[in-house]
């Protein structure tokens, strides 16, 4: 068997999900040679195109008219458009599930559609909780029998700094913490709806059915109350169970925090990962990795989440199927 | 095919090499319950137990004998030492290469007596230079003919860090440069004659002969010159063609530079890389991984040594052979 997979680019890949998540998905590829975006859905409808998507026809037709199935070459209208797109586009190698988080039980319901539609390929989400990352583990074995490699909690944070967690605790004998903290700066909330209620939820006093309950009027005037800010402690984050998964350390001693500012692109503290241990001598030290403040929360997850797509393909190559988490596979670098 | 490889734990592995850092090695897996030191070899000799090697033993009679050959139970004084341990003892299922860097064939030239001789496993090793790592890709389907998976270039850097750079460039769209600065402390250089060695070969007017003809007198009289310091710049590191071949950057965009202090077990600066590229939305940043000032140079080259070779032995056992670099996989975290 030869060292390094040869995998014939580009690979043909899809979103799920056209939200701001998505769309910075469709941009983060355009320029790509490894991987070409080819198909795409939201709630009302899909796109498909073999010969490949133009990010700015989609980004404008779902401005327009709230849907990609209204393009014109490709786009297909329907209430079932995960489905649809499924069956219509079956040489598509993987999909990033850019979709929304909420209700908790959403990602593992899609991912239970993959099975049954008898897909086979990779599939890659930048989930955030700790309870929608185990409900992946439990299908884990019916992944595995249906041939679907699937990479679990492949964003930022988890995704990015898990894995730079598992690498900072290889210096180390026995992992003491991992502290992440992220800030994130958006100058304009209502272009991340989902993912700024997915973060109230996390606020005391909040759940995720009260957030997703809120209209934008109603976040707007919580947000007016902290000054557009948004902060965070002990978030259940699959970090967690990521990093206890691989062995590394156990969940309760891996802490997610951080401060979200609705009002301005510059972020209000650097994003880090922070892992102390104790070496072999006996040292008890801290390795950290911190995201340049310049980088926003679309590339830190987008990027991530292709680089562990295109890892997923290669394994998937190679007959290797089930479930996998962002602390166990190194992502590769799409070009 | 299952998710989660199930290794039969402990493994038993080895280690080459037995001067600074394959005493380390000892050390660092004396605790271990994923992993077990049952095999080690010094130029004059080895020492095999699949019951376990006890690392004070072995570490004691090194010091005293010069060789793991005089150890009453289990060792044997050999002029091929490699050569009749890979005999001896065809169930180590992995070896760690603590060997000298220097000359500069003698790692590949071990990489080609483990192929001839029909030894099937793992084997890591945690060179430093690109032109060695370039003669063990050229071994590259020889090791996948012999099935062996070889990991190369997976101490600290390269390894650790360059595999944190690798991480780091899932944020952007194109890498612009790779910098990485290290700093070493070390109270007593004569517990690691052949890395300092390697260091000086890297200063301005030494290479490779006249830092190895160098007597530890001569090493110390340069050492008086510079108050004891090893300043480096743009040393020939792998790190460059590690990512160069991971696709991630070209190789003269990866520099690798830093201050050793012979006579100082505390840092003379925090070890760091530095990823600097372009995001998909045209933003220049940094993300930057900083290793804790107290982790010695054994725990970030012993550490991730031994997590690429778990990782090596579930590829491995999944009948994937050849050669990786610390690039391209995730290194397990071993209990």
């Amino acid at each position: 068997m030869s060292t390094l997979p040869t995998l014939t680019t580009p690979l043909s890949v899809g979103v799920l999900g056209f939200g701001g998540l998505g769309q910075a998905a469709a941009r983060v590829l355009a320029p790509k040679r490894d991987m070409r975006l080819v198909a795409a859905a939201d709630g009302k409808g899909y796109i498909y195109d073999p010969a490949g998507l133009d990010a700015d026809t989609c980004i404008s037709a779902y401005a327009k008219t709230g849907t990609l199935g209204t393009i014109e070459t490709g786009g297909v209208l329907s209430h079932q458009s995960i489905q649809d797109l499924i069956e219509a586009a079956p040489q598509v190698q993987g999909y990033f599930l850019a979709l929304p988080n909420l209700p908790n039980t959403f990602m593992a319901s899609v991912a239970k559609q993959f099975i049954a539609s008898g897909w086979k390929g990779v599939l890659v989400d930048a989930m955030k909780r700790t309870s929608a990352v185990e409900q992946m583990i439990e299908l884990r074995d019916d992944l595995a029998k249906a041939g679907i490699t699937y990479m679990t909690g492949c964003g930022a944070t988890p995704g990015l700094l898990t894995a730079a967690a598992a690498l900072a605790a290889q210096s180390y004998a026995e992992i003491h913490s991992v502290k992440i903290t992220f800030g994130v700066g958006i100058a304009n909330w209502e272009a991340y709806r989902a993912t700024i209620r997915e973060d109230i939820a996390h606020m005391p006093g909040y759940d995720v059915d009260r957030a997703r309950a809120m209209s934008d009027a109603e976040v707007a005037a919580l947000l007016d109350t902290t000054n557009g800010l948004i902060s965070l402690e002990n978030m259940e984050h699959a970090d967690d169970i990521m990093l206890e998964l691989a062995g590394i350390v156990d969940r309760d001693r891996v802490t997610v925090g951080g401060v979200v500012d609705t009002r301005n692109a510059q972020k209000p503290l650097s994003t880090n990962v922070q892992v102390t241990g104790r070496t072999f001598e006996g040292k008890t030290s801290t390795h950290t990795f911190t995201l340049g403040d310049e980088t926003s929360m679309a590339a830190n997850v987008c990027g991530p989440a292709f680089g562990y797509l295109k890892a997923g393909i290669e394994l998937h190559q190679r007959g290797i199927y089930g479930l996998f988490t962002a602390a166990e596979i190194m992502p590769k670098f799409v070009r």
